[in-house]
């Protein structure tokens, strides 16, 4: 007999749970990729190009109940063209193929949801080149920070999220036995069912369509929810191709693909809104600015709302031993966001009146101009700036790298940077903006693109107050401290406890991004699973006075259907 | 050395910890009781008598910030007076008291918050007897429920909620540990703190107030939140009692008392409104109708709402081999709701055309009559009358039994029972209505008091179509199925799993009522938990550059009261 899906992953799938109790990090495509690409089945960047170049000016079928008609939303910040053609199917549609699926998926039972989900994760593994194209042509990033995005590393992301669902699902106990203390010890039994919560809506992020979408994606399908997948307008593509991928093992393996469906409208028709108030709609994942996580709060009040809001990325600087190394990182940080979702730090605060470090005592001023040039070394060779720096795909991008510059001295300022094989993308040298610590309500918004603010403070006592208090009120993906002093990083420490956000202390690499050796699951701990699901209990007398053989599905199925 | 409230008890936390994930059931203190009552500490109900009526007309202190005036908002059913004299206080006073006391009680760590609720549910438990008179005299519930619904069964319901709490926080990794794969396998290394999410509502429910109240209560305490205890103003003395003991508990362990707070107020102040949408408070938690849960999940944006409706109970009545069981089972609990909190079933689904039963075949009428005559026969001592009924304390219950017979033929009528001991008691017998299926808008509000329907069906499988429709809808704490038939045990089971609610088969006993052996926490599973916290993480090289002694928190207190 053909092993399951759950038995064809059982092994890939329990050292990752391990890992996960014990702390620690396994990253299996990522591993798997650095030894032998061949053997992941990851196809080479040339026969992904072709694959990724057939796409184009063509139809991208998926087979989905309710189509409408066609819709074109994207455009190549590289200049590729022509655009892709995909269905837009009538939302009430999909949420009511994802119900008729929800029954057959509930009953699959949370082991041969897991291999199905590993299974998906394969297959895209095999496309990983494919996907990061699709993720470079939309969003704009460079191609190898794409990869990133993309990629083994994104799967292994996800790969997490189906390992803690898995786990959650198995923490359940499945029988219950007990006696009545009051009935002369009478001995009861039950049975318990996880029971997945309904459709699950994914709104796509513009920027890590894939980073930020899996994990919630693979959460909800191994909890048992139907997923309708709503991508951001302008990066529709790495997720059809994904949700094409999922239906078709889902398929396979006799389920309905309605369990996973793609909704892309033009943006005018709101189709985010739409799903995201449709009252089977139960759960809604979402990363991006905390506006939109807002008004999900709000408005998406049927559904447990996933916001993980990218808000005020903040950096302490307080002392150093690597002066130059927290310079070339900071560098680096500020040129990586081309987009509207903040991965990079905006607010970078410095007592104004210096800072010890292994080179002597530098100023906010001695900062600032030694990050800008660090910047433009780095942005020196129009190869590695092309590396470095994204294309922007947003006029509201353009408007903040003018608006920002605005409010104070301009350490850096942005410009245009000519990338070596695509004339006509637009690539944009960062802004690095000083501001005092009174201009809050210019540091305190959240801005896209690559804009950074030096803010300077009183003193590190300060800064951790600011950090503490504007974090806590607006979100972050992360802070992040520099200090040679134990008081102060224990400090920082209670600090981010307060603001309940992520530190990373002495390190240049963020866990915000794709591209870092810390990054992991959005949300933060178990509640991103266990709010997906309900535990029901069904409870008897035990044992039950005759014994009788189960009925089948089918049976049950018919006698359900007999009204 | 004395050991910590942690190791005192230890071993019986574990044990709890053990049971729920073998899915065994624990009940230490209901155990204990049963088989030494004064080893367990517990006063005579004599004792608990002369303590309950020395709190009489007296004001009830308890040390608690902004105190404002007094209040008095009970009156006991059974003609207790004079009221007792409670502190009013102002809510934005408690919040911050609370909002001031929680870093200390985050720093305290799961451990020891852990040890410091069962030692608080160890003192309740001596003292239940005195709470169940507090219970009995404002909520009116007879006195041997009352026991059971506020002395060792609720405390065994709260030591679970602190047991699965402990678990969740013991399963987040203290330490994580990973290599970089990209830099050369960097070691890195973090730190996972539980930080819980801010202060945490309790809304009192006026007929269960420690039953459906400690859960909660207990969960968001040991994950690290404040409590604001905000009773039904019908129904105080339980949970002020209840704070009582938790501020004593906490001073004598040298934490703030504020982590657990009462707010009492006159009805029209609305208290329970204005700290649900307290920006500060983020979780509530409510046991009750429908329509409040409504209101918070609409109103309190906030916080996270573990509302547990108990909207539509309902009985699928199919077939039987113990109709004498059956009926007696159905007649007992229809007499178990003097509240507006239902317990009972409301709805009685049964097919029109009859059933089979081992007594022959009966039909609709037949058990109508039945029912009746069993409910007039466990009425018909005034002492059993009085075991068995509680005295009515809203007119909302009054109107509804007078509005429910309006609707359909009265198989019972309601009518006044009187107590043996006290003449004003309001006691009044069930009221049983027959009604079509199709007078769903009647059956579908959800009723206080002993209000039941007997609705005719045209067959089971019709029932458990109403089953699953209406509960879907409307919720209900538990459905209930009888029948000799696995396939329709099979399909309702499969309609309780698609309408997300809890199922008992052939059992007379109720998990809703405190008197079941099948209670268990409200909602449903770890979500209840985990809900409550976020994982927050630090993360830096490793080993650290040079090995400092860690700054103590008096250190880092200082350095962050700098500003």
């Amino acid at each position: 007999m053909r092993p399951g899906p759950y038995e064809r992953h059982r092994e890939l799938l329990q050292s990752v749970v391990r890992a996960i109790a014990a702390g620690e990090c396994r990253r299996p495509f990522t591993e798997a990729t650095g030894q032998d690409a061949a053997d992941a089945g990851m196809r080479s960047t040339r026969t992904a190009g072709k694959v990724f170049r057939s796409l184009l000016g063509r139809p991208f079928e998926l087979g989905q109940p309710g189509e409408l008609g066609r819709v074109r939303t994207e455009s190549s910040p590289y200049g590729l063209a022509p655009p892709i053609d995909y269905p837009r199917c009538d939302p009430a549609e999909l949420i009511a193929a994802a119900g008729r699926a929800a029954a057959g998926w509930r009953a699959a039972g949370p082991y041969q949801r897991a291999g199905l989900a590993v299974e998906i994760l394969r297959r895209l593994n095999t496309r990983s080149h494919e996907l990061a194209l699709a993720v470079h042509h939309t969003t704009g990033q460079p191609l190898q920070g794409a990869l990133r995005a993309a990629g083994p590393r994104a799967q292994d992301r996800a790969l997490e999220a189906v390992a803690q669902a898995f786990a959650e699902s198995e923490r359940v106990p499945a029988d219950l036995h007990w006696k009545s203390a009051e009935r002369g010890g009478q001995p009861l039994q039950g049975t318990c069912t996880l029971v997945p919560r309904g459709v699950s809506l994914l709104v796509g992020c513009p920027d890590f369509p894939l980073w930020n979408g899996c994990p919630g994606l693979f959460a909800s399908l191994v909890t048992g929810n139907p997923v309708v997948v709503a991508p951001h307008p302008r990066s529709v593509l790495p997720l059809a191709i994904t949700v094409r991928v999922a239906r078709q093992v889902l398929a396979e393996a006799g389920h309905s693909p309605d369990l996973v469906t793609l909704a892309v409208a033009e943006p005018e028709r709101q189709v985010h809104r739409r799903l995201a108030t449709d009252p089977a709609v139960r759960i809604v994942d979402y990363t991006g600015p905390a506006r939109f996580a807002d008004w999900l709060e709000q408005h998406a009040r049927q559904a447990v709302v996933f916001a993980n809001r990218t808000g005020l990325n903040t950096v302490v600087v307080d002392s150093t031993d690597d002066y130059r190394r927290l310079v070339r990182g900071l560098a680096l940080a500020s040129c990586r966001c081309n987009g509207t979702v903040r991965t990079t730090p905006q607010n970078i605060l410095v007592p104004e009146r210096g800072f010890t470090t292994d080179e002597g005592h530098k100023t906010l001023r001695d900062l600032g101009a030694d990050l800008g040039d660090a910047v433009d070394r780095l942005l020196g060779h129009p190869a590695r700036a092309a590396r470095a720096l994204g294309a922007i795909t947003a006029d509201e991008v353009r408007g903040a790298l003018t608006d920002a510059a605005r409010y104070g001295p301009v350490l850096h300022a942005s410009g245009p940077v000519a990338h070596p094989d695509h004339p006509y993308a637009d690539l944009r040298s960062p802004l690095l903006v000083r501001l005092r610590a009174s201009d809050e309500r210019v540091y305190t918004r959240e801005w896209p693109g690559p804009v950074s603010f030096l803010v300077g403070t009183e003193s590190t006592s300060h800064s951790l107050a600011l950090l503490r208090r504007t974090v806590a009120r607006h979100g972050a993906l992360y802070t992040s401290v520099h200090s040679t002093d134990p008081l102060v990083l224990a400090a920082a420490g209670t600090a981010a406890l307060d603001a309940g956000v992520h530190l990373v202390e002495n390190l240049d690499d963020l866990p915000a991004d794709p591209s870092s050796a810390l990054a992991e699951l959005p949300g933060s701990g178990v509640n991103f699973v266990t709010g997906r699901f309900r535990v029901v209990r069904s409870r008897r007398h035990a044992p039950p006075s005759a014994p009788v053989p189960a009925p089948t599905r089918l049976e049950v199925d018919a006698a359900l259907a007999d009204v």
